[in-house]
């Protein structure tokens, strides 16, 4: 591995880190919170001289990676990120224990919104922006971000992308790749935009409007009021639902509808079958909560946000799901372990990877009935490649074995059985709030540290799905050879 | 597919039951409980009725079975055994419902030992005996018993020994099925006698000695006191630990050791991983419950038993585990989920499987790392085949998927999220007893019909691998061509 041009890059992304830094900065100069300025110009020092130094030390290094060192750099950087970003909330006392300030900025990078504060509302403004702000980040990724805006220094940048754009497979929309994170990074630009007007149309106040865009664009879900939405007027709630599924969808096919595309869009089998999803969830879940609100009109808004905010693994919430019967907890959570569409910013197995995986199952079936039988997998009419088909079903098969680890894991905690399975689904599929004892009500400062950390790498798995993070914490990876 | 072969095959094995049933009315005719006696007579009358039709109706079949014939026949029999099998129990009025019956009977027979009876105490010995016994008949396979004692017909057995034989790859002992067959329930046999004769020695009733010895034999877990094994002494609570742990390896392993071969013992992957299972469970568990027990040897013995009887997927209990702390309770979920090895009685995914699972997975990481390598996955020294990693991580897709959509079903019920989930998790992987509402000292009453044909489709998809009971739910599999 190319130790040299991994830390290099490393640096790179701690720099980016320190000027995107800078706006928060900002936020709180602006709103005079003198405190809270001092710990982000501490922090930005900090990863300045932190990112400069490995940068210097690590200038000469060749600049080819292959998939190991890309692997490797993508897990450090996002370690490194949440290591310095937590610094701000630490240093500013609004978190003192450094473990939970981790787990805050791992939450808010991976884009989960899975919180510690009881109360967001006590937050100084610069630091409920830097919260959301890091959804935003996380959401398309910050990789991504370097490739698109720092001039391309490696061959080798597919293994990055690759390694943080979620699903099964990653497409080029260009030739050059530094012009697809420039395309990818312009739509979700224009996108928060929209949003943030939308917004504003129906009286939310500027500040909220624009962190509350950074939760959704990242299907992040970090709120500023312990309520989450639930104090905001129908139509805003109705702008985030649609947003929330907008920013669900795979990116590549907004490109293709600024080309005037439009054949790919309408054949997209993931689009339709999230959309599906959507659509049965919010039936069966309105059916099953009409006796607990006042008018239709209320059942169906609640149903429709939190089914989209769930599927979309954002987290928001109007109403608190917890206390909704058995049957509507029980399909939120499987919508947690769905997720949005592959090249989305949302989180979970993805539904392109589900669909896979049902065609798997189905081509199987039909080769054992008939032995003699050519199996081939199809997607949007094109055949699938047998490397892809294991990749996905030995992906689900890992999920499942760490998911189920991270359960166990949890358990040693004096909580109840729902709280720690849905904290666990919570956190690893990037959703944010679970049920029971972590629901959108309540948080989870009552986890030990230790688990606290183990919830932080759960985030970290969903967020890179998996190989990255799990590569880095393999001590035969770092052995020299190889 | 050729139907008549299908229907000669299922009125055989409805003729077998028949002759099986004799057993228990033997048994009622010396406890002289008349009804009981009348309702066995008149089961076995209809099973000879219908057997010998579907034999005489259909003597002309061609003896050629392929692939999707042997499935469906597989399936039917199943079905059909638990149809009438239930009729002992609905027209004795010991459970007035119908449906109720066809639940505990399918119990009976996927060895999962789920029962909706409050109190066993209160049935009739000949009924008590026949619910045992079906666990008996259920453990090893019924088709598998008609190879053994039937004259030999189908020159295709083998795809009758791959769809009743648990595992992801079936072995043949001897080059000829029958004999397979022969012997692996002469071992059966063998071990039954022996455990009858430890239990005996311990002080135990001949009657309670036989029908427990059925249930650990078929790993089945029906007992005759509502409490289970609580009531017994510790030295035959252990002699049922140990023989439930021996029933829950692979019987191939027996055959080599009556043949000398210690060899292919030794180097078993698969039994020295379910002994380390057994160990790790058994001291975590023991940790976690000893401020529970007066002295650490009862907290060692409860812990065992409750260990090996979920991983073996029997079901007896000691003590209420669903009163234990939560990481005990999520320890034997795990198990529950594992099961025992392949070609036991037990349930579940296999240990098997699931290391070959972790192997797959494994491979992947390292063909992530390193593009070029060539993967192979061996097991005790020698390689896999491709299709069988195939089989495994479809067959693990499958299974997941297909207890999800359970869970959900079950989720319409007003039962708690905990409950439905060990219910769901106790069902499809035979293991019987679950956590809260159906915990070791509740049942499975509660449920409403449709939900309890539900649960009994999930144990007959667990004990026939989900795939014959998958292919006859499928309609186009009924049609005409192929």
């Amino acid at each position: 591995m190319n130790r040299k041009m991994v830390l290099y890059t490393v640096g790179r992304i701690i720099l980016l880190e320190g000027l995107l830094l800078l706006i928060p900065l900002a936020v709180s100069l602006y709103y005079r919170e003198l405190l809270t300025v001092w710990s982000f110009a501490v922090t930005v020092a900090v990863a300045a001289v932190i990112g400069l130094l490995l940068m210097f030390f690590n200038r000469h290094a060749d600049r080819t990676l292959f998939a190991k060192g890309g692997f490797i750099t993508v897990a450090l950087s996002w370690i490194a990120l949440a290591l310095i970003g937590a610094l701000p909330f630490t240093l500013s006392h609004a978190i003192p224990s450094y473990v939970d300030a981790v787990f805050e900025t791992v939450s808010g990078l991976t884009t989960t919104g899975a919180s510690i504060l009881p109360n967001p509302e006590v937050l100084d403004k610069g630091l409920l922006f830097w919260r959301s702000f890091t959804h935003w980040i996380g959401g398309m990724g910050v990789i991504v971000l370097m490739m698109a805006v720092m001039p391309a220094e490696s061959g080798r940048s597919i293994h990055f992308l690759r390694a943080e754009v979620p699903g099964p497979v990653v497409g080029k929309l260009v030739p050059r790749l530094r012009d697809t994170a420039k395309i990818l990074y312009l739509i979700y630009l224009a996108l928060t935009v929209l949003q943030i007007v939308f917004l504003l149309c129906g009286g939310m106040p500027v500040f909220d409007s624009v962190v509350h865009t950074f939760g959704t664009a990242g299907t992040g879900g970090f709120g500023i009021k312990s309520n989450s939405m639930a104090s905001y007027s129908p139509y805003l709630q109705w702008v985030i639902t649609i947003f929330m599924l907008l920013f669900g969808v795979n990116f590549n096919l907004y490109y293709f509808l600024l080309l005037r595309r439009v054949k790919p869009v309408l054949k997209s089998g993931e689009l339709w079958c999230y959309l599906a999803i959507v659509l049965v969830a919010v039936g069966l879940i309105t059916r099953n909560i009409l006796p607990l609100y006042d008018t239709f009109s209320e059942t169906l808004r609640h149903a429709a946000f939190q089914a989209s905010s769930i599927l979309t693994t954002t987290g928001y919430s109007t109403t608190d799901f917890a206390a909704w019967p058995e049957l509507s907890k029980v399909i939120l959570l499987l919508l947690m372990m769905v997720g949005g569409c592959a090249g989305s910013t949302a989180g979970g197995l993805k539904v392109s990877r589900v669909i896979l995986l049902f065609k798997i199952v189905a081509r199987d079936l039909k080769k054992m009935l008939h032995p003699r039988s050519v199996g081939v997998v199809q997607v949007s009419g094109k055949p699938v490649e047998e490397q892809t088909l294991n990749g996905v079903s030995s992906y689900f098969a890992l999920y499942m074995i760490l998911l189920l680890a991270v359960f166990l894991i949890l358990s040693f905690e004096p909580f109840s059985f729902e709280t720690n399975l849905s904290a666990t689904l919570a956190c690893f599929n990037n959703v944010g709030p679970g049920l029971a004892g972590v629901g959108p009500l309540s948080n989870y400062a009552a986890y030990s540290d230790f688990s606290t950390i183990v919830l932080s790498l759960a985030m970290l798995f969903g967020r890179l799905e998996i190989y990255p993070i799990l590569f880095v914490l393999t001590p035969s990876v770092w052995s020299k050879k190889g």
